[in-house]
């Protein structure tokens, strides 16, 4: 789109705050990112509205590859998080950010991740850093083997102050009808298998913030742990891991027995306030909060803050990033296969006859 | 999900700035909206971590509805047009723009939208304001046939100032892909159709606001055209106008012809800056400017700024919001259904050998 702007004493729309042709740069930058994750079920049309995606992967006519196909929708912000990319001038991981919160959400119902669009809202159109923080959505959608059709930026001047964004990811996957899972499967006797996250993930930003830099008064480059580890701007910025891959490989394993009988996301809430949204009011998750290793991470802010243990559990997910409830007879050889995808994986508890709650053990 | 707060000198995620009671409160009172637009192909699970919505219409396992369905999904946002609805406190008016801007865009391709998600990034959770906006969301996915099946809002009091917030929206339809519409058959002496726009829509507003305020010194209150006319935050305000009633209805009349050749959504750019976008290389647009009424929003702005008549054109559609490009043979039957169907239907224009450029007549 060729944006023409007047001289003289004609208010032009990049003379009211709104500049076009930045936009029109930042979209050649972005295009190339978006193509590194199409696959052959995306439809290119040159200057399109939308973007489209063939649900089915061959041309024949009436060959269908889903029998009844449920589409699986999401949404989600990166937070609070922003604050920490700003701070720290890093623009290329919160997108991961981004696209981990969806998927990571579709998938504990059974769905694969098809396509994911994005929308950041900014201060300012500054190509180089919109072409950073799309090049990470882009990163994170090769990553949960989706494609980025589409995204929009809407430069808000007075809406974002100066040097600020938000970021939020929309993604659309599908399951088989007869595939969803919701966790009415989930019986006594079932065990719970906890997958290791990669940090805080992308929720409590606001009080890590807090602690971190009001109540603790550390910088982005100090190193909380030790002298020689890790800089604090990485640890927190450290991108949500993406689960999809072992995820959908695992169910694929299982064509006809569902072994997998429910999932949750540890997002805000932890896995107190996650877990029971899969669970049955007849059933409890007793989770041992020693079997896995919190990461030092927690234990520094729990200490920082201070903050009770309880809290703790009820804001972060203490380093367990997804939950699988999983039939007992299985539950050995599918902590095996996940460990061989590349997950770190605990048998964190397991179900009891209850109320639909979570009872954290030590 | 319950969430419990620490007293005494423990922080609580509440004490840092972030509500989550205000949000579960929010929550109720937002399904109620979401389910007011639920068909038969939304699957309800509770506390699911995803809409889900069937692609086919009925329970048999063979029957398919699409032979080969395209997805197709859009993202937009409201733009600075939040400011005036922070400005007047009517937070009911611009979800439905947000629906309009994503299901719009999809139309132009043949899709027919399927669903809808909303993205809310607030300052503060007041649930009474987060309800109103929801309200509206819902009021445009009643307008747009769609189901809004989830939803993302985020409390960011750093990123948002005290009363601010910003609306995304994130719509998916489909397409047989026989169907898709793409501009590549439009041909010289096609006839350029314009539906009638309900105002300003959704653009321009960064500088609608700037000469209304600044430049004129208008109040939301003022009546811009004569004493007993419209006050100036109604006549801003007005929500964008969705075209998928009709032009659903009207492509649903030609199952086999193939009569509308392209179609353009009139945004950010004006009817010069989009009908390029589904011209092919060969063709111009020729518009006859004085073919439609020009509203008087439009013609008060221009004087106010001033602002040139090419610049108009270029921010603002100017009364007309969508367009068509049709086969000449049929222009008047589908001018006659449109009208039908509840439209202002203009015959706007014609192709003409050329370049891939709009031309403006008077």
């Amino acid at each position: 789109m060729i944006y023409l702007r007047q001289m003289s004493k004609f208010i032009s729309y990049k003379q009211a705050g709104v500049s076009i042709d930045a936009g029109d740069e930042s979209s050649k930058q972005i295009y190339a990112h978006l193509a590194g994750t199409f696959g052959p079920r995306v439809i290119e049309v040159k200057n399109a509205f939308a973007g489209m995606f063939r649900l089915d992967y061959d041309e024949k006519l009436f060959k269908r590859n889903y029998k009844n196909p449920v589409l699986v929708a999401c949404t989600d912000s990166v937070g609070t998080k922003v604050k920490l990319a700003i701070a720290a001038k890093r623009f290329d991981t919160v997108g991961i950010d981004a696209v981990a919160m969806c998927v990571n959400d579709m998938l504990t119902h059974g769905a694969e991740p098809l396509f994911f669009l994005d929308y950041l809202g900014v201060n300012k159109l500054e190509p180089g850093i919109i072409e950073q923080m799309v090049k990470g959505i882009a990163a994170g959608c090769r990553l949960a083997d989706c494609a980025l059709i589409g995204g929009e930026t809407a430069e808000m001047p007075d809406i974002y102050n100066k040097g600020d964004f938000d970021m939020a990811g929309f993604a659309v996957g599908v399951v088989e009808r007869k595939k969803i899972i919701t966790g009415k499967t989930i019986r006594k006797g079932d065990v719970i298998l906890g997958l290791a996250s990669s940090g805080l993930h992308s929720n409590g930003f606001t009080l890590v913030r807090n602690i971190c830099f009001k109540k603790a008064g550390l910088k982005m480059t100090d190193r909380p742990d030790e002298p020689g580890g890790a800089v604090l701007g990485d640890v927190l910025l450290e991108p949500t891991r993406i689960y999809v891959r072992p995820i959908v490989k695992l169910l694929s394993q299982y064509k006809v027995k569902r072994i997998v009988h429910g999932m949750a996301h540890i997002t805000g809430g932890g896995l107190v306030g996650n877990i029971p949204r899969v669970l049955l009011k007849d059933c409890n998750a007793v989770i041992k909060k020693t079997d896995w290793p919190v990461p030092k991470i927690f234990t520094f802010l729990q200490s920082k803050g201070p903050i009770e243990e309880r809290e703790m559990f009820r804001v972060f997910n203490m380093g367990i990033g997804f939950v699988l409830i999983v039939a007992e007879d299985f539950a050995s050889s599918i902590k095996k296969k996940l460990t061989r995808y590349g997950e770190k994986v605990y048998r964190i508890g397991r179900i009891t006859t209850g109320t639909g709650k979570v009872v954290l053990e030590n």
